[in-house]
């Protein structure tokens, strides 16, 4: 099985195949500008739009790099996409930089590349440019760094709850944080990460309206995007513990390994503040999608200090604390 | 000093004060539409323009990541904004991804941030998201993802050369590649890398007009780019030897280490093919600029096989080879 070279990495005559037999082949969006991926210039063109585009990056360093639900390519395109959704926007294009360590199988690549293509194709977005490099990367096999440029369909902050706002979870809580944990202790479970697109959800839900603010809580997990909101909206966010989904096998192992669901990170949802008289059909707007289908009402926000607190299920009341960092290492 | 932990990485209340208090201080470009970095959302907007725009992405991973002349900061900013002005596209906003290791001195990524700044100020274009991972890099330091766009002065593809046209290199050759060289073999020489960024100069050439194809120089250096636009424009090229400038140091050394000036890595310099009517007027222009002072025409392209051919100082011809790759490992 071929591996990646030092040379693969060099801009010379050997990246140029590994680009052009290797990983071209499986992509199919490979844009629609005047100048595309195929042209392999040093730049390539994405349609632009009126007004203001959203632009958003993320790195991607996930141990193990192909773990149950997904890969780093997956979550990659996923990643890049979700910010710019959670901002409103639609993606457009993207533009994909690898690191690798020597020695990565280049059939592995090939996988990165394909489910980078599934994501994609599923949006109807284009990757049009990228970068390769190889390096002894030491504990990391491939950095896959994407980023992304969306057209702005609605602007929606994180800042924008207002007294009164429902809060809604897009489905449940804790999967890929669990999911890759399990995987690197090397337990055996059914977990699977939920990584994944979540565009046509939102797009449901702006469609409807109502929506005043938006985050995918992703490291940190739904404590971490629920505190980022209520600080940055100056508003108090009231959650009930018993509303909030999380699916039994995550709640087991969570309960086994001492690590708080609500802290990991999440890859294929969104939460939202909703106002209240549009929630109802923002639900079921968003529950009308694969992505969005356990959606729940999980809160509501109330004027107050800027915090979280949480009903617990046996009836008292608990300030949920923004996370120091994900409990995961290399969660992605 | 202050050193990057784990939770750096973690996006937790740890990577929020590392952002915030260590480097937005360090940065002035920090967008100009209605979400810039300073709100620290999912992602942030940019003023979109009529018709398309460019976008282009590097990633750097240079040994060492500071060198004599720049750092990889500057290098990653510069890069990343010299593949859209060859492109012929002005730089507008940048997102910029880190993976650094754990130890890291932020006094270091300080630095970086500064250097991003100084290119960014010259260049008036902002870096409006970012993102950071922290993992146990092996050999790499730092890797430094800068992705760009631009707006489209006038687009300029690397497959437009025709028969006539005068090739000009906008400076000396080698500079970036044998400073590297040097430092990774703890060679103490005057060299310094040429990183800057060259839109001042490609816009002087638009300005004037008959800019036909352009091309960075980098990894796989002056061959590598005159090859791709010789087999891409179905043309021949023919260099003349005593017209590349080319330092007294960078020759030096590079006879010293065997190594082919042509063949390594520049980070601020462009080659381009001009129309021979406008090429007095254009070279003008060019070393008119600062990064551009030292430009030369040192070619012409002819119908034939595509292929470079160099007439050599002793009067000979001989065929400029594509490269594998660069002869620098991580170059940048
Ligand atoms: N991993 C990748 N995925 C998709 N496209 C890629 C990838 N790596 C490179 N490319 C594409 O291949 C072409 C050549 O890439 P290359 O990095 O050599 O260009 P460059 O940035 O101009 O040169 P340098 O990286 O030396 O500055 C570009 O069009 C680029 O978009
Ligand atoms: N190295 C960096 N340089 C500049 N801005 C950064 C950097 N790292 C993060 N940021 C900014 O900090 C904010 C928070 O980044 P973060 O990566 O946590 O957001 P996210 O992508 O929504 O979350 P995640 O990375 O977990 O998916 C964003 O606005 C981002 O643009
Ligand atoms: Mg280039
Ligand atoms: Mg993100
Ligand atoms: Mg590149
Ligand atoms: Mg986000
Ligand atoms: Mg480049
Ligand atoms: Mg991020």
């Amino acid at each position: 099985m071929s591996k990646v070279r030092r040379e693969h990495g060099a801009g010379g005559e050997l990246m140029e195949s590994l680009i052009k037999e290797e990983l071209l082949p499986n992509l199919t969006m490979r844009g629609e500008g005047s100048v595309t991926l195929d042209d392999l210039d040093d730049g390539a063109t994405f349609p632009s739009v009126d007004g203001e585009m959203v632009m958003t990056t993320d790195a991607h360093i996930v141990d193990p790099p192909f773990f149950p639900g997904g890969n780093v390519g997956k979550l990659a395109a996923a990643g890049t996409a979700n910010d710019l959704a959670v901002m409103g926007a639609k993606p457009v294009a993207f533009a994909c930089s690898i690191v690798v360590r020597e020695g990565f199988p280049i059939d592995d690549l090939k996988r990165v590349y394909r489910s980078i293509d599934g994501v994609l194709s599923e949006l109807g977005a284009h990757l049009i440019t990228g970068d390769t490099k190889v390096g002894n990367t030491g504990d990391v096999d491939i950095v896959v760094t994407m980023t992304g440029v969306g057209e702005i369909v609605e602007l929606v902050r994180d800042c924008g709850l207002r007294p009164g706002d429902k809060i809604v979870i897009t489905g449940t809580v804790g999967d890929h944080g669990m999911a890759i944990l399990a995987a690197q202790q090397g337990l055996d479970t059914d977990l699977e990460s939920d990584v994944a697109p979540v565009w046509e959800a939102v797009n449901a839900a702006l469609e409807v309206g109502g929506v005043t603010s938006m985050k995918d809580p992703t490291r940190g997990g739904l404590a971490g995007a629920l505190n980022e909101m209520a600080e940055k909206s100056g508003v108090r966010i009231v959650i009930e513990e018993e509303r909030i989904p999380i699916r039994e096998e995550v709640r087991v192992l969570s309960e086994m390994l001492g690590v708080n669901p609500l802290e990991v990170a999440n890859e294929g949802k969104v939460v939202m503040g909703v106002r209240p008289d549009m929630v109802d059909d923002v639900l079921d707007a968003i529950r009308s999608t694969e992505v969005g289908k356990n959606a729940e009402v999980i809160g509501v926000v109330e004027e107050g200090t800027p915090r979280v607190e949480m009903e617990t299920e046996v009836g008292g009341r608990r300030i949920v604390e923004k996370p120091v960092g994900d409990p995961v290492p290399r969660v992605c």
